[in-house]
């Protein structure tokens, strides 16, 4: 990501687009400093492909545990990690973990929209407040000028489907509607983080992984994980603050709200 | 509204933009049939003013219990709408009730986002789906050719806050996150039901009241509630199936998203 060793967190890093952000995170030609890669329950069944990955790369990769939907977990997360990065501080936050209920409006309860908001916007909005120390304390240690992901930033998981441009054409096919209110909510977390922190020189931005074929997505997706996940970590290589608040694509477009 | 008499509905209707609605409509030169005045409390003290409003219709104003947190009270709300308006159907549905808690990000926590989007989203949504039946049997019942308000309507209160394009503009002055967030997803909301409808030739419009001088919008609001309610009762009158998931302002023009 950049000529030193950041420290970098990714939460759902135990299956689909968050596991693949590890593996080439720890084999590219400059790996990271430390990953922190966070899933719910690290030492059951759908956490063992990461643990076998984090044997592999014992001084890089760190599990931890993190539940978004837990304020406690997120809390404890980030004292962890702070004792690792120290006044270092940690430079780039992947808000990945996220999930998806099927469903017309008519489908759709309470509890589906409720879990889903939890997921979606609550997590992502408790994980920046209570790393945001660690955020600050890079930006401030870096030394260098502007914004950037090896400086200080948080990169969410948007989606095309939580753009309001994108309904007519896509409804159909995908109605989910919990999902799209829920990224929706997010988009708009992000602009407003974007703005508040700015002065802090914390980057903000979206990034939407296309269609991709992983438990999520289903085998239906456009794209493998492996070419998502490459397009994302060079947009995310190249992110400077005019990039601030932006939803861009994994091959870095800007896509309509 | 049209040039026959036409049931409405209006949530929140005990105080402000909703109050003041249910003035203008039983007021006007072809006043409406039925209008169902919900709210909270209907015997409380916050009611008072429109429980005496009704006393001077009691032929057209119907003052029914509504809790849009509460899916029981929206079912027994439902119900009873449904035994006055019979197969003739509930034309206009008009979300109104909201709420607003003000601050930043940092300031924000996981209940004030949770009451927020329970509040401003998950409601409507309810009671979008709870009153599908009748507003399904006043598009039967009409005879009309398209969509308008006369026929089968749902307008949702949206917010200029809640765009994506007015953040940069407006968050140092109101950063309301959690409202914000929640009339983004109210927004997505809509346009979703908007696409699920249409051949039921039910219309979804999202109206910007203004930033108008009332409890909640405070003593700056930019207009009064009177101005506000004329405005949007205008909108809402023209709309055709042109306008199925619109983004306007009380004055008619198209929001950006």
């Amino acid at each position: 990501m950049a000529a030193r060793a950041v420290s970098v967190l990714i939460t759902g890093a135990n299956r689909g687009l968050g596991l693949e952000m590890v593996k080439q995170m720890v084999e590219a030609s400059r790996p990271v400093g430390k990953l922190f890669a966070c899933c719910r329950e690290p030492d059951g069944p759908r956490a063992e492909a990461l643990q076998t990955l984090a044997k592999k790369h014992p001084d890089v990769i760190v599990v931890v545990r993190l539940d978004a939907t837990d304020l406690c977990s997120i809390q404890l997360c980030a004292k962890q990690v702070g004792s690792v990065v120290g006044t270092g501080g940690l430079n780039l936050l992947i808000n990945n973990a996220g999930m998806l209920v099927k469903g017309t409006l008519q489908e759709t309860t309470t509890e589906d929209m409720q879990n889903t908001f939890n997921t979606n916007v609550v997590g992502p909005m408790n994980i920046i407040k209570e790393f945001l120390p660690h955020l600050r304390a890079a930006a401030k240690a870096s030394g260098m000028p502007g914004m950037s992901s090896s400086k200080a930033a948080v990169v969410s998981m948007a989606s095309f489907l939580g753009s309001m441009a994108n309904v007519k054409e896509s409804y159909v096919i995908l109605p989910v509607v919990s999902y799209r209110v829920s990224k929706a909510g997010l988009h708009m977390l992000t602009l407003c983080a974007a703005e508040e922190l700015k002065t802090d020189e914390i980057l903000f931005s979206l990034i939407y992984p296309g269609w991709v074929r992983t438990e999520m997505g289903g085998d239906e997706g456009e794209i493998d994980a492996p070419d998502s996940v490459k397009g994302m970590l060079s947009v995310m290589a190249s992110l400077t603050e005019k990039q601030n608040g932006a939803f861009l694509s994994y091959q870095g477009s800007t896509l309509p709200w």
